[in-house]
């Protein structure tokens, strides 16, 4: 399995790097790179090829500018790669481990170089703040670097979303949408830039006292697929929520743009809820928070929430109540998402 | 709008009478009618036609024997109906009131004969457990028996799907199936019942500390057809699913039946929450309780929920359970569903 794994990953590396072949060696002796994380609006849920990370529909995200993953590479010497994640040493048999090694091997098919690898994150841990899209990202960002890639940003997404699927969506600032595309070597399944600043728009994590993840995103989705059959209906409601989500950001709707965010998070763990056996992220902690704020918004208060595959809310609101925000909700985590 | 629906429904009533022309005046001057209760095990969610509650797909329920709605019905002789519900008079202006008079109406529309109604239901009041369905069926035997109307059960069931849908259920005990039907006029949709008996098959009430329902279950099902993408999958999901609890009453196991119950009970729940506005009948505590019966499950003992439109649960476990469940549960309220 993971031989013809990498087979189908190595297909694309080698349309990619086709008419300027892989180098064989580092240019530089060092590199550095940094990636944005994103949060969806319109959620990445379900795979078409679980091999290359090909979604079943298109997504929509904004970034999270200057919050992410910075990831620092010097040469190994011990024929070993090492990995150190926010000051602490990952251990070779954990998943974080085999996952980024796997990642790293499409690059060295025919040469033997090896990387220490050093990832900060400054983004909250455990928030679900997607960060394997900002790592997968920043340490691809911190190759090109290390080799000197020519390479333009479709084909770094292309290449980010080799190691996780909402990682090509983290090459860009602002509103990014991932186009599924429908070509089984994922050639036309990247992220593209949509060019709407939103000066005001604000995010905030809402974080629920939580234990360990009952099961991993990249799990429930499988499951999900598998098992779901609401998930069935799930094409359609992207199809249209993507569809308003883009006339919001032509029109400028907050509540749309937002309103339609909180429904398409909705309908993501709803199409969990009739899994089998059932994957439920939602802790008391967050129906009691879904139900404040639905109550402060028939109060007059503009806020929304998504929600990924773990039990805390991120909520959108504009600046203006910000005061308001913080007032209802002391522990938040206030993110400008468009930094003037 | 009122007048369209009477006709429609009073289409049904000439159907059903047509031999035997729908008696001018009640034969006795007092009489009184029974029915139970029911839980669907396989939901009714969402109706192909409103003015006769057809449903867009087939149900399953289980009735609780013993646990429902008594009628008592006398002559009023003030020209006006009288309901008492519970020894408390309903106000002549409120939604039970006038529902219950629109029904009357089918019965009497060149007669003049007015009632005193007292029903009693001896539910735990609140607790979501289909209150409409035994109200409807208990007051529809009280006017066969005042009117010694000549109807099979197949007919009784057609009349009292016009009062409420779910109450066409409440006409038998044990297994019921609700056939949806595919005729306009819904001659074909009818409760039928399934002649399964399963001693020591027990329903526990978990009730959790509710405030008034945020939404009618009438009104959430609307919204949920209306709005719901995912609603779409819906009867998908009811085809497995019923195919599967028959199944499983034919090799009478107890956790496919009552598994396949759950997930359906959740994938109703979510069809709801991806509808917009959302409907989320869900509170912390069912949230709480839900995660318990899991992790209980998980560590051997079989129990497993079904939640209606509102936040409680009803959970079905094995007599031989009975004293562990109540140990987790002290406040559980458990109802035998086969009388030995």
């Amino acid at each position: 399995v993971q031989v013809g794994l990498f087979v189908k990953k190595y297909e694309v590396i080698k349309t990619i790097f086709q008419n300027d072949a892989l180098p064989m060696m580092p240019k530089h002796k060092e590199a550095e790179g940094f990636a944005p994380t994103n949060i969806a609006l319109c959620k990445y849920w379900g795979k078409r090829d679980r091999d290359i990370n090909l979604p079943v529909t298109s997504s929509l995200s904004v970034t999270l500018p200057n919050k992410g993953s910075t990831t620092r590479l010097s040469m190994a010497e011990d024929g070993m790669d090492h990995i150190v994640l926010n000051g602490e040493k990952i251990l070779d048999d954990s998943q974080f481990y085999l996952r980024t090694v796997d990642y790293l091997n499409l690059f060295r098919p025919r040469s033997n170089w090896h990387l220490n690898i050093d990832i900060t994150m400054n983004i909250p841990v455990a928030a679900g703040l997607a960060s394997s899209a900002c790592g997968f990202a920043s340490l691809l960002f911190a190759l090109k670097n290390l080799f000197q890639w020519k390479l333009n940003k479709r084909e770094l997404s292309i290449l980010a979303r080799l190691g996780s699927g909402s990682a090509c969506r983290s090459i860009w600032n602002g509103f990014v949408e991932w186009h599924a595309g429908i070509r089984a070597d994922g050639m036309d399944s990247f992220g593209e830039p949509l060019y709407y600043e939103w000066p005001g728009l604000v995010l905030g994590i809402l974080t629920v006292n939580a234990n360990i993840k009952p099961i991993s995103s990249r799990e429930a989705m499988q499951r999900t697929v598998d098992s779901s059959v609401l998930y069935t209906a799930w094409p359609k409601k992207v199809a249209q929520d993507l569809s308003i989500i883009k006339q919001s950001l032509r029109v400028r709707s907050f509540s749309l743009l937002c309103g339609t965010a909180e429904s398409n998070a909705l309908a993501m763990h709803a199409t969990m809820l009739s899994s089998w056996p059932t994957i439920c992220y939602y802790l008391p902690e967050t129906i009691a928070l879904m139900h404040q704020i639905w109550d402060l918004r028939r109060h007059g208060l503009q806020i929304f929430f998504t929600q990924d595959a773990g039990p805390n809310l991120k909520i959108f609101f504009l600046e203006k109540d910000e005061k308001f925000v913080r007032a209802h909700f002391p522990t938040i985590e206030v993110i400008p998402l468009f930094v003037k």
